[in-house]
């Protein structure tokens, strides 16, 4: 287990102006690290936004710098593909409050030269979404083909067309929600005290110590990962069966292949991520609830909004399932805007909007497709 | 938080022979501790054995010696209650490899006269049941009218019928299942790495430090109890409701009620709950696999068995799904077996058959009635 995140370069902005946040605090001059793909036609209509999940980053269609994998989306966003590079211009930003050269936690604090840690302010789904519109600003983009995203990119995805409807002329919402639940916000607890618990963690003071939160942070990330798969997929994938053994060992190694997947999924997390990003972005996710400064009627944050919808869900998510994305689909008709939607069959769970899916490549490609 | 389980004294009952293990080993001089309720009559055919969960103990009627609540089923097992102690002897022992004054990884082992610790050997569902067996000889009961559990109780309750068929005259199986699912292994194992990464576990010798592993286990328990409520049940209960403020804080403290609660699960469970003991208990409900001696073959478990068998599931468990206690039933028709299942509705998840459900208490009630 690696001991600190390898640093990388990233693609930076630093804006020139501070990042206003909806708890009333600010950051001072916010890097956003992004990844563009395709040119910007002269018209500068031809841009689409892709929103990543909690984990993800900005690489959607690149190498990582870090695991050298191909980018989490390079299958959907590349030339002659889903989302075409060669007809559009795409753009993912790092969120603000993650660690892919975007300003966050681990981010050197202007005032003090050091790391923020838990000193850098708690940003939100919005703060995320109007971190992006300052990028889009300076790239001089000022209005989107489309806005899409999965899971929490589902949820930047609808805060983009509650908050800058004239600027989005489609969203598209994959396997998300407009507000976590009860259970969500159980779940992610559960990884943050699992993080704090971690001596390593000190406070979040731990930038310096060369030894992070390692084990916390592993411990957070398999509770998490077993919410992205569905019972039905774990039994298909693994059951009972033994790993590399003829029979139960009567001991504590990993005798259940799940339990040696689990503790894969754990233990390479902790080399690309940090724990204090984890912290901030879990909570960002629990705090949102797009209906919330409406007295609970989310209709009212899309009335008579001219953004075109799409959702997507799948059968099988049981952490945003398809109940979430109809309840969105209820309020944007009740509100009078466009929504289209579509559960799709999967036996994968959350993670089905990250798989090989012709499916749901078939509805991204129409929806973005529509009316061009 | 308390530093240290606090000592409580227990009936126990030290046999003179050594407890053969499934694995090959043996435990020594194994202590059974238990609670007694009700007279046992002179035809020595009225005693039921209940079988607790696997954060349960014996306690199930009697106040308990560390937190002074009441027994977990003071309201099922009482003087005219649905197993009505004026006619019944009923019989709860804390399961062998728990802390309640079973032995465990917390006893002493008599070879070095330290705890056990990680040198306990592993358990099994079968071995508690084979304790228990060996308690029953020298209590002089040979037959059980009944054996009652729910959850980790039904397990042995099922193992109780599949391998002492003739000494059981009737099997209730609640919420549960006769084998454990790749899902059930994998919340399982990240309480086990939850409880392993916090630097106080130690390899498990912590008992001499007085400083037991308590952050670790409480994130452990944090998971496992959302897995024990339904996700509708956590928004009936909770929602999105702040705990003892107007707005959210922009902070990490328990803004949100479920938090808060989350966090009291994991804390007051560690005042009671050794955590070694929960390492080797989750790994026995792990390795339970009923049909697994049989190839795969539940039925071969159960043919032409004696036993009468009820089983119950709850709607919202997703712990141990209906289809679980289905797959049961359909084994035990196809061994010739006897029995009956209902579904019960209630929107409480697994945790539902701890609650009141006069429903439950019924069905209770009738099937142990039945014939009589």
């Amino acid at each position: 287990m690696a001991t600190r995140l390898q640093p990388a370069r990233h693609n930076q902005l630093v804006l020139d102006c501070p990042l206003p946040l909806d708890s009333g605090a600010a950051v001072a001059s916010p890097a956003i690290a992004y990844e563009a793909y395709g040119r910007l036609n002269d018209a500068r209509d031809n841009a689409i936004l892709i929103c990543h999940a909690l984990t993800m980053d900005q690489y959607v269609a690149s190498t990582h710098p870090v695991t050298g994998k191909p980018g989490w989306w390079a299958k959907v966003v590349r030339p002659g593909g889903v989302i075409d590079t060669d007809r559009y211009h795409v753009i993912c930003a790092n969120v603000i409050g993650s660690c892919m050269g975007s300003s966050g936690p681990a981010s050197d604090d202007p005032g003090s030269g050091q790391p923020y840690a838990m000193r850098f302010p708690v940003v939100t789904i919005g703060d995320m979404v109007r971190a992006q519109a300052m990028l889009l600003d300076r790239l001089g983009i000022a209005r989107l083909h489309a806005v899409v995203g999965g899971s929490m990119g589902g949820m930047q995805a609808l805060a983009w067309a509650a908050h800058y409807p004239d600027r989005v002329d489609r969203a598209l919402i994959i396997a998300s929600a407009a507000r976590h639940s009860a259970q969500n916000i159980a779940f992610h607890e559960v990884g943050r005290q699992a993080i704090m618990a971690d001596p390593n963690w000190r406070g979040g003071d731990y930038y310096a110590s060369g030894e992070p939160p390692t084990k916390g942070l592993a411990v957070a990330r398999m509770a998490a990962h077993i919410t992205y798969l569905s019972e039905a997929g774990l039994t298909e994938k693994f059951g009972r069966q033994l790993q590399d053994r003829e029979a139960k060992t009567f001991g504590f190694d990993a005798d259940f292949q799940v339990e040696s997947y689990l503790r894969h999924q754990g233990i390479s997390f902790v080399d690309r991520f940090d724990a204090n990003s984890y912290l901030y972005i879990t909570r960002a996710m629990d705090y949102f609830d797009l209906g919330d400064p409406h007295g609970g009627r989310l209709a009212d944050a899309f009335r008579q909004s001219p953004v075109r919808f799409g959702l997507v869900s799948f059968d099988s998510d049981w952490l945003y399932p398809t109940a979430e994305s109809r309840r969105i689909v209820q309020a944007l008709h009740a509100a009078g805007a466009q929504a289209s939607f579509v559960e799709l069959s999967s036996p994968f769970g959350h993670d089905a909007f990250l798989l090989d899916s012709p499916e749901l490549w078939r509805l991204i490609s129409g929806f973005i497709e529509a009316g061009r």
